[in-house]
């Protein structure tokens, strides 16, 4: 049965999260759901994430197999139109070798997650940023992020509902750029712990606040603690941007 | 009684538009609601600009007279408490002389307006900017742009609910910039007709999809006929940007 391979976007606003749940609706289903009216087939769709409820997808990655004789293009532009009015579109669709897996093929994520530094509420991009009214010193927050950068026991950073078999993972990239009043935090790693980036994120915030030092963001990570963990930021500014294969 | 100028963002999407309407809500009497939980006092508010239904405002300029002794940063925030969950902030504000106004003082105002140029559903901005499947030549529009910018009769851009006395209007800026797959059309005026902007961004448009060439373009202009026109864009990509006072 041909593999086919996804990049999708999707606003996790109104998603218990990428992965099925029997109490409300998620990216997995919507998608699920579209291409069994489609194809008259019941599919599974893996994904290079599993984003929690509130996380959005600029280009996730997944897969599913699909026995009708359908081409990508059809295919994506068939899924598009079923899936309408939820707020998730494949940006791309293409046949991949059988052994390729959007999961466990995947060698790199990386994720941004945006900061609204301002007293002023949100509109236009309510449940899009994280809204922070305190100041912010973005030079402060990368410089203490760069503690953060190597191979580490992130369990300070991770959800007490965390399924990896290790706390150990190696962060390539965590760069905090300021842009007027917003604030970027961009995240690249060979894979995540469950609410590494959130965790990661709330106490760098610590840190720009000026209530934390660059000492006090080393000493949580040493910590291997998640009763050290500053803060945890909310779902509303994280994005799943891009997973990278061989 | 002290006059208090606003600084405004605002999400268009669930509004009737910036002016107070009988039949649904209006950013208008939003904030006009809010004043008066605050004050006790019913006050009209006047704005640089009457945006239509779904067009968006960055830092929209308005007034008002306000008799309640209270800090315009107070009164900022005390708004802005009693305009939540409506997608509309008070951004600044702050007291003027009592012959400023925020409409009839302005001198300049500018626009943005967004495009989507990609085949894919919109997700996380939908209903934020305008999606445009064809591919769009950004140079050509911008090039066929400058045929309008100066002094012109823009009668084949004006609404014919327009309700200014002419139709000559002098066009500073109209410029066409893209950014991967987003398009932004950034136009600047002392001041423009009702459906100015989204009428030239339509035409624009046509320019940009190879249905139009720029003499076409400058053929519409001066035909000064709305008959003459392309395309009108949607609301959705609209912004409205600033307001220049002396």
């Amino acid at each position: 049965m041909p593999r086919f391979a996804f990049t999708v976007e999707f606003d996790g606003r109104p998603f218990m999260g990428w992965q099925r749940q029997a109490h409300g609706p998620s990216v997995q289903q919507t998608i699920e759901d579209a291409i069994a009216a489609v194809t008259g087939e019941t599919t599974v769709i893996h994904a290079a994430g599993r984003t929690d409820a509130g996380v959005h997808g600029l280009a996730m990655r997944a897969h599913a197999d699909i026995g009708k004789d359908i081409t990508p293009f059809r295919l994506m532009e068939a899924i598009n139109a079923r899936m309408r009015p939820a707020p998730v579109a494949i940006l791309a669709c293409e046949t991949v070798a059988d052994d390729w897996h959007a999961r466990f093929s995947c060698v790199g994520r990386s994720y941004v997650y945006r900061i609204a530094n301002r007293r002023a509420p949100l509109t236009v991009d309510a449940g899009l940023v994280w809204r922070v009214i305190q100041p912010l010193d973005a030079d402060a927050m990368h410089a203490a992020a760069q503690h953060l950068v190597g191979s580490h026991d992130f369990t300070t950073f991770r959800s007490a509902h965390c399924q990896a078999h290790s706390p150990v993972k190696t962060l390539d990239r965590l760069d905090v750029e300021r842009l007027g009043d917003r604030i970027a935090i961009h995240a690249a790693a060979r894979s995540f712990l469950h609410h590494q980036v959130r965790s990661m994120v709330g106490c760098l915030a610590m840190v720009g606040m000026g209530r934390w030092t660059a000492n006090d963001l080393r000493d949580a990570l040493e910590a291997k603690d998640r009763a050290a963990l500053g803060l945890n930021a909310p779902p509303d500014g994280l994005y799943f941007v891009s997973a990278t294969y061989p």
